[in-house]
């Protein structure tokens, strides 16, 4: 039996919405997810988890409150839980996202209207 | 003040050896490890936990005892728990590896000389 590999370019070309994070694989309770992001986020932070962000294509910024992260295709970094931080990107960017199930792109902010609905699988 | 990205390739270039994952950054309690291999590696499975493979450079193909999966650079694929596997590269193939801090390489087989160190960092 032929069992199918998750191909990240094939999962972007599915959609063209930004900030709108996309399940494509579970691995325990965690989730990866990918997203098309532009422009500024809000900022917020995780309580109870770190978050991980793996850039797929374009450049990322991360801001934090004493400085900032930049990432390019090939690149990674983990948020760590409870550090306040805004992602940025100056043109579209493509990334994977690694955290547990249930966690809200907004964090511990009051959802909003950019809160992106949770377990939207492609 | 600036914070470092975590680059894959940079990582990588910083050893030869084969079969040797090492640990590049950490999200809670899960290890995120770069490793090169080639050839054919053991039958094992991991009674707790699910595994994640994602290729960076070369092919990979996991054997199942029912079929297999293959992949390439940008593709992805989660193992299950308890389900046996065995990775195999022709050529040499640089991956990422991601699963709970305290996984043996070579899961619930006994361990051997192909068992690798853990929590080696680099």
């Amino acid at each position: 039996m032929d069992y199918q590999s998750i191909n990240f370019e094939n999962k972007l070309s599915l959609f063209s919405e930004q900030w709108t994070p996309k399940v494509i694989a579970e691995m325990n309770d965690y989730q990866f997810k990918v997203v098309k992001i532009e422009g500024d986020f809000i900022w917020h932070s995780h309580a109870n988890t770190d978050e991980t962000f793996i850039v797929l294509e374009g450049e990322l910024r991360i801001d934090f409150r004493d400085g900032s992260v930049s990432l390019s295709a090939g690149e990674m970094y983990v948020v760590p839980k409870g550090v306040e931080h805004k992602p940025y990107a100056e043109k579209e960017v493509k990334m994977l996202l690694i955290e547990p199930r249930g966690v809200l792109n907004t964090g511990d902010e009051e959802t909003s209207e950019i809160t992106a609905v949770n377990d939207v699988w492609i």
